[in-house]
């Protein structure tokens, strides 16, 4: 085996990419089997091994597990298509055997994970670490925990390809990897549109196709409320664009947590309060500010009112009703973009803010909701994420409470949240519902969130980051294919190497990434300028 | 019937979208079974007939047509949804005309078409006005041609809607109707990326429903030639991505232009040349011209050659085929963005040049190629369209060309070639291929292909325009939530009323026919800000 490091495979990609510049179909070749993200460590040679089909399955040596078993029948069929099942079935018929003439290298792939699994959700203390070795015919995965297992199937999925002659081929390889991040998040906001549960059943796929593992679901805003809440069901009754079909009902919510939970990704819900929450106020009464136009209320409402005896019992329900649905160790919080005009216009909230000793500082009020909802949230003995204003307008949080930083400005910011001590997230450079026109997933791809003025304990804060899709002009006709594959980009950032950043090597791989996410019923989008898929994508 | 005028409608848009603009939940009000685009004339009331679902049938009093029939067919569906026709059978049944205790008002639309139509095709000279009215429970539609009763049929399915008990309903109305221009264009581009026969049917379909009736086809270009030719199969056996499974066999086209003929849409293929024709070389050797480095040919390929003796013979056969395959009476020829580089290093073009006395100005060869080219399309009997530089570099060409302008400046390019007497086509403010975050319809909206310094004769000669999907960034995955309700915008430009251009007022309509396309099977996205629609999409 001739090894060659990442960065030399880097290089030959590079002079690839060069001589595939021809005049005549003017588009770059892409990559056959190589994985996205970029493994930490990546060995490999041009040694191919067969995969056989008829023989083919997964074994696995030492636990037992319902996310093993799950994952080996998807993995089959991202290798061998939607009838893996049938065709594994057939292989049983003599006959069969007898028209497959041509045998495989490979007809199994060992599977070895040191920690039981049965039934264990991911956390943001995972081992998702894993090798994986192609060589003399065999396959092994091998993994401390579940987690580095699935992404070590999902690996070996991506290193398989079909030669020039159709055959299912595997080049032998030694891969030693895992996440630069723990953290590596995607935002979907089921608010501003409603998107339905097939569609974020079918972004998970997507985001364990690319080892993303935080789903980040800012479920409710200003717009809608389409969580349906047992404790309280008017406020997606009222709140929701229609409570008949545009609600995430208990199971559909039980559905979205376990399909994730079997692919290695979290869940991490977000109510965000206390600003954004005109929806809630629809099958709330009372819980938010009525804003005054002088005297009188304008029959408008502002952020909650932190000053009604009913606001914290209300939310203290509420939230002990969320850690009971989303077994994540963490909830979003929010706490962003809290407007303090309305807070200004209410007598009874200036009364407050006087016999607080507050004077007219509206971001103490702020605060002051704030630290009684993390009172709230300690209490259920969660941790939680916050939108950085929160830290910016002083409240006191926990010591674990994780930071995520989503203003421009972002150096800054990073700087001075890990400074203070706090874990942080960046979201800043990675809005991806801002388009514009051409490749402009080089931008995601280039931004890193350790590059800002820090000590090394400084940047052991960052816990990874998110890409967001605010969802003002995104809904079911359009949002995996505007995510999918410019979330890649912020995938590969957030898991491989920080060396591992110039758009030119990465693009063939990319182009690659993006015909493997069609045939495997992604709607990735160009992103690179001309070119083809073999498989073209198909509504499912 | 109270008989508002279509601008007292309009300024009750406005009333009802401010008041729609409530805190709540933040989103515009769409109206209801308003059409896009807003007719010439357009007069309703409030009073609402039902629609007997039960017994609901279009009749044709005078002539019988296939373009008709296929029609009820299609748009009894768009009314009722997938299940119409089984629906339209049940109806027969006692029994179930028993459960329908509640008769509707309306049972029967009388289509009205003067002249005869089996089998006939559209075309720049088709009638497409017609008039339509609901009126004592009778709905009627007449129109001198098909093509204009097709419209009435699409203006009276978007006329329906759901009442608040959840009826089919239509209001009291009398529309009087034309298009403002005769050529409404959409250009896709199927060769940088390929774009899947399915694909471009449900494109027509989502045209037909916003009366746009050109399909500008850029069926081949630089990058692939997904056309197959029957005289010359090389061209796509060579050039096309995959020629299996990525090219258009003559069954796939004539599949387009016959779904395209039955919704009133001309199919106007445009074979770009003599630049813009890279994938040509590859299956026609010896048509492009050999670059040279120095004194030897580099290895890279210009524009087409003009200068070979088999050059021209090939295109004749070639565009003999075409004008056999494509019924339109327009053949779009391209003619633009030729770089002269490769031209000026080739010894034996230097040679021609000096022959024809052009000097250094390659423009003239240019000329010299286009000439021959239309030359042949005249011998063929067909009409042309030609990108601007043709024109601008001085080709002569047939009074009756049609120029389409794509560049900046577009205003003075207008007033330029008006002036020499041509048709004229805009396209430059309609490149919807490049997109910008958030509400980029708007400026689609507001851009007028009359708005230059002309005479009212100059005027004249504008046929229209087209909007314009470059496939470096789309295809099957992306393209038709891309285009719409985008391409909506420009469809209204070039139908309706040049004073019916007030975004704010369209808005609610715009997002009427957004829910109504995704109703009716279009991915339509999301252009306007949070909202939703009733009905959600869902892949056919």
């Amino acid at each position: 085996m001739v090894e060659g490091s990442r960065k030399m495979v880097s290089l030959l990609f590079v002079l690839s990419l060069f001589s595939a510049l021809s005049a005549a179909k003017l588009s770059v070749t892409p990559t056959k089997g190589v994985p996205w993200p970029m493994p930490m460590d990546y060995k490999t040679t041009g040694k191919q091994n067969t995969v056989d089909a008829a023989s083919f399955r997964f074994t696995t040596r030492s636990v037992e597990c319902d996310i093993l078993l799950d994952a080996y029948v998807r993995y089959r069929e991202a290798i061998f298509g939607r009838n893996a099942d049938r065709f594994h079935a057939m292989r049983q018929s003599p006959k069969f055997v007898q028209m497959f003439s041509q045998e495989g290298d490979i007809g199994e792939v060992s599977v070895d994970v040191s920690k039981p699994c049965q039934g264990s959700y991911p956390s943001l203390e995972s081992d998702e670490s894993y090798s994986l070795s192609v060589a003399n015919g065999q396959v092994m995965i091998s993994a401390q925990e579940v987690w580095g297992a699935l992404w070590g199937l999902e690996t070996f999925v991506q290193l398989v390809y079909k030669s020039d002659t159709g055959e299912y081929v595997v080049n032998d390889t030694i891969i030693s990897d895992k996440p630069r991040f723990a953290h590596r998040g995607l935002l979907l906001d089921t608010s501003r549109h409603f998107l339905s549960t097939r569609i974020l059943l079918r972004n998970l796929d997507a985001m364990a196709q690319n080892k993303l593992n935080v789903f980040h679901w800012h479920i409710v805003d200003d717009q809608s409320f389409p969580y349906e809440s047992m404790a309280f069901p008017e406020l997606s009754n009222k709140g929701s664009y229609f409570p008949e079909s545009q609600v995430y009902t208990p199971t559909d919510v039980a559905e979205v947590i376990e399909f994730a939970r079997l692919r290695g990704i979290r869940v991490v819900a977000e109510f965000d309060s206390p600003g954004h929450t005109q929806s809630w106020g629809l099958g709330q009464k009372g819980f938010l500010t009525e804003c005054y136009s002088g005297e009188k209320p304008d029959g408008s409402y502002g952020p909650a009112d932190p000053t009604l005896n009913t606001t914290f019992p209300f939310l203290k329900q509420f939230f002990a009703e969320v850690a009971s649905v989303f077994p994540d160790q963490y909830i979003h919080l929010g706490g962003d973009e809290v407007s303090f005009t309305c807070w200004q216009s209410n007598p009874v909230i200036k009364d407050f803010m006087q016999k607080m000793s507050y004077g007219t500082n509206y971001a103490k009020l702020e605060g002051y909701y704030m630290q009684n909802l993390l009172d709230i949230i300690n209490s259920l003995k969660r941790g939680y994420i916050i939108w950085q204003e929160v830290i910016d307008n002083g409240a006191k949080v926990r010591p674990d409470t994780v930071v995520e930083v989503w203003k421009g400005g972002w150096e800054e910011e990073m700087e001075k949240v890990t400074k203070q001590g706090y874990k942080t997230l960046l979201a800043s450079c990675w809005y991806l519902n801002d388009i514009s026109y051409g490749s402009d997933w080089t931008t995601y791809y280039t931004c890193d969130p350790q590059k800002f003025n820090g000590t090394d304990a400084q940047k052991a804060l960052v816990m990874g980051g998110e890409l967001a899709m605010w969802g003002e002009y995104v809904d079911d006709t359009n949002v995996l294919s505007r995510l999918w594959p410019r979330a890649s980009a912020v995938a590969e950032r957030l898991w491989s190497p920080k060396d591992v950043n110039f758009p030119l090597v990465a693009q063939p791989r990319l182009i690659e990434q993006r015909c493997r996410m069609i045939r495997r019923g992604i709607p990735a989008e160009p992103v690179t300028g001309p070119g083809t898929c073999p498989v073209e994508y198909r509504e499912p």
